[in-house]
Parts: structure tokens; sequence; C-alpha cells
């Protein structure tokens, strides 16, 4: 069975009703409806993902369904925001078949459920261009506890959570051109599966939300490459900063990768993909949001500090101490 | 100047930065911040276009961005919300220029501030296929007062706001199909100018929101067609109705091309982009309503009853009082 047969609403009935929350009034409304929790603020994020820019049109529908939601929660998780839910909007290329977007709404369920962020609603349209996905994810926080990008000081620590460039370095795994790297075959193949899964699939680091929220003066997600990202909220802080790069933590694949091919090094710090939360913390609290990310389970890595400087680029040394510059300091999709 | 010289950063704070209200935290954050009014809901609806489907991708770029939101705002008024804010989606096309893009951003900025609905935030990024858009638009009600599209009840006054079928009728005019039908030629010039210029820049009847919320039992924006999106609300009510067809509203100019051509009746009653509202009505409460809507200087006018029958679809009743049928219930952009 293919092609679109079901109009929009059996559709929305079929495939995505049962993915509602309360607030989504079983998708029978053209609008949902979310009591916020008492005392507290609405986060919202919106990250939009095109086929053939963002992902791969043949990577599995449920994939494509979670990553979408995933990179909406990542920014959530590095606000210290908890999920209230979600919209989405889909444009569908011609041709989309039932079975496929079945297996997008199965995989969508699934992180909905398994991340407490329900279907609130959304709009389904066709385009004659790839597959459009977008979504706004809603989160609270207590009033004033959000981790604003801008929020960096002089002085304070700077932190990410789990391991860097596994998705990059995945990313050119999957491309034809890596077919015959060198460093390619030199991976093992847990590695390579692991690194094909950390681009495939993010892990946004929700079990960070309560550390971000008691103890982050400023967060953001790495989406766009760690040097980028950093340079950002650095900049929009209107500060500078020190940064080791022997420091910034890489996982055994990715090490194993940057020993075959000392160029990935630039790609993992680069790339982007990451979904891992840059935290910029009080050296005073710093020991509070170690013991923390530590009992929620989340690597947390001190890469540099912070110092007054608005306006100068932050210093990024290499593993000698030098000052090392980058070509592009990140990824960008547009 | 051309083409995608600006990056992504340089992008927002030429063109969006400007845009944003106080929760858009100036745009240099990756999230947004709502603070909620005490005691109220929030409400949340999205909507995607895509060129060459929702709009012509050569219509003036002001005008594209204004229809994005409005036709969000018109979900909004629907639902008696007030609005707090927008996000947006934007997939831009190869080629995209600055101009086109800072006309865009300047006629979503007028709109923005007519509305008193500030963005809030977003993402851009690039896409092979034609620019897409998806607005998610953020409003608040007071607890419990929102027109759901499911609370139609028996006897209840089904109204309708404005004129039904100017843009349906307009987009014919739009479509070189149209270039030689008779009817084309007998309408006026400012007849014409009013048709096509209801498709393009809709009018969210934002003044009946405060009477939605304190007389409406169920409520919804027209944007499928009149027929196919009453027959939508009493469905999930689970009742019928009884439609006198020769109440529903039409404008002058909609009237004459409807007396050169009736066939153009049935584009009008079906072929949405309508943005009026429906509202359902407890009886008791309609002289209020209609007294509270005609303060507001918005047009409402009673086109049939709801009765009970659930899953029967509703009469409507020619000129004659006989039943007709229409072949197609609605447009679907799907």
């Amino acid at each position: 069975m293919s092609g679109p047969r079901l109009t929009e609403d059996e559709l929305i009935a079929t495939c995505f009703a049962p993915l509602a929350g309360p607030g989504g009034l079983r998708l029978l409304d053209d609008a949902a409806l979310i009591t916020p929790p008492a005392d507290e603020e609405i986060v919202v994020t919106t990250d939009a993902l095109v086929a053939g820019v963002h992902f791969f049109g043949d990577d599995p529908p449920g994939a494509i369904a979670k990553k979408a939601l995933r990179v909406n929660l990542s920014d959530l998780a590095a606000k210290g925001a908890e999920p209230l839910g979600f919209v989405i909007s889909l444009a569908l290329a011609p041709k989309w078949e039932i079975e496929w977007l079945a297996a997008f709404a199965g995989g969508l369920g699934e992180d909905a459920h398994a991340y407490s962020c329900p279907l609130l609603g959304g709009d389904t349209v066709k385009t004659p261009g790839p597959l459009t996905l977008s979504i706004t994810a809603l989160g609270s926080v207590p009033k004033g506890r959000m981790a604003p990008r801008t929020g960096v000081q002089a002085g304070d620590r700077i932190y990410v959570s789990g391991t860097i460039g596994d998705a990059a370095i995945g990313l050119k795994l999957r491309l034809a051109e890596a077919a015959d790297a060198p460093w390619r075959a030199g991976l093992g193949e847990q590695d390579r599966a692991f690194l094909l899964d950390r681009f495939l699939l993010p892990q946004p680091r929700m079990a960070l939300r309560a550390a971000m929220r008691a103890d982050a003066r400023a967060g953001m997600d790495v989406s766009d490459g760690l040097i980028g990202d950093l340079s950002k909220m650095l900049k929009v802080s209107g500060v500078s900063a020190t940064i080791e790069l022997a420091r910034v933590p890489l996982s055994p694949a990715a090490e194993a990768a940057v020993r075959a091919s000392p160029d990935l090094f630039e790609v993992a710090v680069t790339g982007g993909d990451d979904y891992e939360v840059l935290a910029s913390v009080d050296p005073e609290a710093a020991a509070a949001f170690e013991v923390q990310a530590q009992a929620a389970g989340v690597r947390v890595t001190a890469i540099g500090t912070a110092r007054g400087g608005a306006g100068e680029p932050p210093v990024f040394l290499d593993f000698r101490g030098e000052p090392r510059q980058f070509a592009r300091g990140s990824f960008s999709h547009f």
C-alpha cells in the first residue's frame, strides 16, 4: 500500500493520535492546551531537519523521528527544563508510504513516552521537495532557573557532558568518501557501530537537567560543533576563555579514529551533531555540579576557564600548550 | 547582493533579532522563555506552509511572512486565546537573496507588532526543495475558557465570522485557468483586488477572541473550507447540524462572481483559506455573543443549528430548502 490514500484526518487518527498527551486533546482539536506548573516559566525551542541535509533520507523512519525530537530535547536539557510536550510540522515528499509513516510515528511515540514529552499537535502538509520536519518542544523551569546562553562569567569553569566528535566521525564513516580511508579499516566493528549510532541517534542529556538548574550559570547544547558553539556562548556572554583541547573528552572509538588519522581531531571538535551539554559553572559550585552529574550518571569534564575579554575569541591550547586556530569553528547546516 | 553570504548568526542578528520580544532573549539564546500569566493555560498551535502549495513563491516576501503568522493567529483567535509569541522554522531554498529575506522579516515584524505577538526564536536551515515555513504560536486563556473544537452541543447556534469564499475565488483569479473565464471579466477592478487580497493576506479575527472566551462552547477557524471544517467540528463533538446555505455570508465581490458563474458557490464553501471563525453558541448566550462581536467590529452570522445525531453528516439545505451534497467537503493541502 503506498501513496497518499489516507486523508490528513485519517492519517492523524491512525498514526499520531495514539501519541497524544492529555494536552493534545486526542489531536481532535486544532490547538493544544498546556497547564504550566505554578511558578514555572515556559522554555520554547524549535529545530528543523531536512532530508539530505540533516539526516539521510533512507535512514530508518523511526530513527529520523527520534532524532528530530531528541535534538529539541537536548536544548531543553541544556536549559535545565522539564519537557512538557511538543508539536510537529511534517512536510511529506511525494510518494510517501503509509508503512514509512507508521514506522516514523512508532519511533516518535517510543521517544515521547521514554522522555515523558507527549505529542501536543502538529500540521501535516505535502511538499514537492524533500521530507522536512520541524519540532517545537516546550519545557518548564522554576522562575529564574533557566540556564541561559548569555550567563557565562569570568572565572567560570566550562564543562562539557559525555564525549565529543563521535557523531561527526560517524558521519564521515557513513559518507562514501571514507569507504577506503585507512582509518576506517583500522576501527573495530564495535567502534564503527558506536560512531555510526551516535550520528543516527543523539542521546540528549536529560539526566543533567537538575544539575543545570541548580548549578549552571549558562548552558547550551553542542549541535554545530564544540569550538563554534562554545565561541558563540562566550561571545554573547561578553567574555572569553582558555580551553585545553587535551581535556576535550573523546570516546575510545573516536580516540582510535583520531590516532589513525590525526586530522579527525578537528572534525571531532568542529563537526557537530554531538548533542552534549556545555555548562558554565561558578567555581564555588563546581564540586556540587560534578557530584550531581555523577549521581545522574552523566560524565562531565572541565575543559577550561572563562575570563574577561569581551569580543576576544577564546584561546584553544593544543596538546603542547600552544594556541591552535581552526579554519572553521563549526559545521553549518545553513 | 545575493546568496548565502551571511552566516546563520549574522542573518538572525540582522533580520530577525529586531523582531524579538523580551521572551526571545534577543535571539542570542537557543531557547525562549515565557512567563505565562497566572491562572492561565497555554494554547499551542502550529501551521506549515510550502511555496507552490500554500502560497505562490513569487508573492511579495512580506506577504508570505504575514500569511504564515496570520494563519496561526487565526487559530488562536478561534480558541479565544491572547497571543504570547511565536517561533518560526525557515527552510530556505537555494539562491535565496538577502533582500528577499529582509523584506520577509520586515513583514513578519510589522505583524508581530500589529498583533502583539513577538518573535520568540526559531531555526533557519537550507533545503534543496521549495521555501518551507513552519510557525508555532503560543497564546493564553484563563483556565477552562479555551473554545475547543469538540464542544458543540445539540441546540447550539452555529456562527461564522466575516465572509466565506473570498480567498478561494481569489485563488481562482490568480490561476491562469481563470484568465479567460467570463466571470472574471464581469468583476469590477475593486472586486478583483479585494478577492486577490483575501487570498494573499488573511485577516485573523483577533477582535472576536473575547467573545469566543465568553460565549462560545466550541470554536475553530475555517482554513480548509467551511463545509469540511464544520463537518469536522460536528463529528468530533458527536453531534450533527442543519445548515442553511442561503445564510452563508458572501462579500459583494464573491456574490458578483457567484452570480456570473454559479459553480463558484461550491468553490466558496469548500475552497478554504478563509481564516474566519466558526463558533458554536448556546442559544441562551447567542444575544450576548452577537452584541460582543458587534462591539468588536466583527460581523457574525448564524448559519444553522446543531442537533443530536453522532456520526450523521450535517444537512446542508440549499436556497430552495433541499439538501445539497458536496463532492468534496474541503480543500486538502495534504
